[in-house]
């Protein structure tokens, strides 16, 4: 009997790729069916992705840009005053997170956050004031993204805050950041009480000096090393960073005891504020990841993604070979654990830049190097880590440097190729807080949440055009 | 055909349990086999395991010995002069770690270790002096574990060096360890070079002071806690313990920046050191193990576990329900990662009452919380996860406190069953640093080692012959 007459003589068995009716059909036959895990591209991208799949051009430049990616070396320098460092960040104007966003369009997160720097710079007296001058367009808004910087949430920098200075010691480029301010009600929440404006009044006078001059004193501090020893301790690099936070206050203790910047109180106060935030490392981790990206940026027909960052409105991507263009969706509700008598219904829309974690391979890349992260943002140890594992499946690399150690030290997935999560249908994944969509409550939550793929349709369709001009 | 015919009409199926030669034949005859993971009780105590579990009184007496371990909560409150507050330990007592030890049967580590703490308490002037009034009787050795202390390796303890006062809130009982030198060259590792002598020096005059000031400002800090925290960021509490002490010297940071107990310099060099030794921790966990052990004890008929420790050339262990017989065994060689260009051949034999730690739930037995640690003592992130699993085989307990995240925050296995040990087979699992075996050379290695069978033995007879009296 011939193999072909052995297969016709037996029972079948039929292997099936996305074509559910016909598995249930069989099924009901009494067939055995094994489903593959297969989806046909989204979007209608079967001609984009055979372009771009075709180019020897797209695969060059990955390789170039996932190189450039992983090479960089932030180190944390210094803090400075934003509207002294930042290129562009004028008196009258304010940063905030995510894709170029316009007042009308902004959410109450977003605005609240807003409304409390118009009074923290004195350029109103109250919130209404505050709302009607930035209505009326008396201060500029801009994204951090454009100007060499992020902040967490809302992301809202004023020209009197302190910023993070990170640098690249190879070619001295920078990057920067807010510093953390905290959990509760805080700027970055929305939030705008008299106790946020205070104590951003005191992170500018006080907080933000004492860290600079330490760090001034300590000389700069690799911040790459510190986030992969922080993955060995249980960090994701996003909402879980506890270990780099004390690690990196390890970094800077002896010099706050021998500083004279500021009066002992002053100093052990600054001491006692970073040892009541296990979040503060997050801002140093975004100065770091906004480094890492701009570096990767700019590479002709590379489908490396970029930045993945959210106003609170809309959730937007940029790819290296699409330049400064963003492509943009609604911005998405997360789904996780909320504080108190806060429900699903409080909840904002997706908001922040803190997605730039997830862009450099950590947050809910990384989440199987930080099982215990699930009691902030919920699920369990194991789902944490098959979420890890989903991620190989869109990304270029595994990073060197950043290593899960209960996978073995395999480096986290890294480098999202819009082509990829287009292909599989795999959503990168990003674990993050959730504001309160009221301006002026502040956090309600934290939890999970998958990037739109409507950003990924939109990026790839946009790449293979400019495949044309070759 | 009834099911009995059926049996005999099939081919065998058969499952062995603990008979090699037979599974072997039937291989060998082409039978199924399914072997079983059983063997018989070690060395001849079937009759005592009988009469054991046959005697209501043990597992009366296990419940209260396991509720009374669990239930501690050591703080750590001050430091202080080991001869100022260690009970009988006079102006010519050094304390030595594990079972007692003669001069004449000490290994070169636990030698070195005693002759430098005779040229630190200025007893001897140099080595060979050291060693000569050693051998003559001219300082009485003791176990740590007779005095309410513990010590790491060598373990030992002179009246001048400051010891960790640990304390439980509930009873006022304390219990005492040295501070952690680092590693290299030190004391603990039977170094006694000028460099070694300086520091033990420098620890009584500035370090155990400034900790010890800070302390009383603090006000307690709750060991258990902290342990508990540092398990969900990869510690294990024995061989890795870089969170603990990270999180440890954020809790006295503030405190450090406004003494005034030492010019500033010295503050910062107090900072520096801790910031320096990963494992300054550990001893912290060693002397909440000893408060914890020790409330555990003299439970009549108990087979729990309250002692392991190694002197260099002995491994002893103590039950709750034999008082305070040691049943002892020679120590065995530590297999593992060694330094440099060491080798086993350079290693002493298992040493220290850091085994403690494994007593009351942590290195060994918690190693599934630590998949890092596995860069310092060897094998693979699976392997540490399997040996906790292993564990819970011969444990009373699942800590309540101390949870393993990538076992969905189950508790360590916690509280070692002689009568299982002995049953099973299985031996409790010791992760630990490795000691040059000539004294002077200091630390060579780490790894992992199981405790002798023959001291379980030893002590489940003893406690069935205390159950005749019954």
């Amino acid at each position: 009997m011939s193999e072909l007459e052995r297969l016709l003589d037996t029972e079948p068995v039929v292997v099936t790729a996305g074509i559910e009716v016909l598995a249930g059909a069989l099924e009901a036959q009494s067939v055995e069916v094994h489903r593959t895990d297969w989806s046909p591209p989204a979007g209608g991208t079967g001609a984009a992705l055979a372009s771009l799949a075709a180019a020897p051009a797209v695969a060059e430049a990955n390789k170039v840009a996932i190189a450039r990616l992983l090479e960089v070396r932030p180190h944390l320098v210094d803090v400075a005053a934003a509207g002294e460092v930042i290129p562009g960040l004028t008196e009258r104007t304010f940063l905030h997170a995510g894709p170029p966003l316009a007042w009308p369009d902004a959410s109450g997160p977003m605005r609240g956050a807003l409304m409390g720097a118009m009074l923290y710079e004195g350029f109103a007296t109250t919130p209404e004031d505050a709302a009607a001058k930035l209505e009326a367009g008396e201060v500029e808004i801009s994204p951090c993204h454009h100007h060499q910087a992020t902040g967490p949430m809302a992301g809202v920098i004023s020209p009197s805050m302190p910023v993070l200075v990170v640098q690249d010691p190879d070619t001295g480029r920078v990057a920067y950041s807010t510093l953390n301010e905290g959990l509760g009600k805080v700027l970055r929440y929305g939030a705008f009480a008299p106790e946020v404006i205070e104590r951003l009044r005191w992170m500018e006078k006080v907080l933000g000096p004492v860290i600079g001059d330490a760090l001034r004193r300590t000389g700069p501090v690799d911040l790459r090393s510190l986030i992969a020893q922080a993955l060995q301790m249980g960090d994701d690099g996003h909402n879980r960073n506890r270990a780099g936070t004390s690690l990196w206050l390890r970094t800077i203790g002896s010099a706050l005891i021998e500083s004279d910047a500021a009066p002992v109180a002053d100093l052990s106060s600054v001491y006692s504020f970073i040892d009541s935030n296990d979040h503060f490392m997050l801002n140093l981790v975004m100065a770091a990841g906004k480094l890492i990206v701009d570096a990767a940026s700019g590479v002709e027909h590379s489908s490396l993604v970029t930045t993945m960052a959210r106003n609170g409105t809309e959730f937007g991507i940029r790819l290296s070979g699409t330049g400064d263009r963003w492509f943009t969706a609604p911005a998405p509700i997360v789904d996780g654990l909320f504080l108190g008598s806060f429900t699903v219904d409080d909840a904002n829309p997706d908001i922040g830049d803190s997605a730039i974690t997830e862009t450099i391979g950590l947050g809910g890349f990384a989440m199987a190097a930080s099982p215990a992260i699930v009691g902030f943002v919920g699920g369990t140890a194991t789902g944490a880590a098959q979420r890890t594992l989903a991620m190989y499946e869109i990304t270029m690399a595994e990073h060197p440097a950043f290593q899960i150690p209960i996978l073995e030290f395999r480096g986290t997935p890294t480098g999202i190729d819009a082509v990829l999560v287009v292909r599989t249908g795999v959503r990168p994944q990003i674990n993050t807080g959730v504001a309160g969509k009221q301006p002026g409550v502040g956090m309600v939550g934290a939890g999970l949440v998958e990037a739109p793929m409507e950003c990924f349709i939109g990026a790839v369709n946009a790449l293979a055009e400019g495949l044309s001009e070759l």
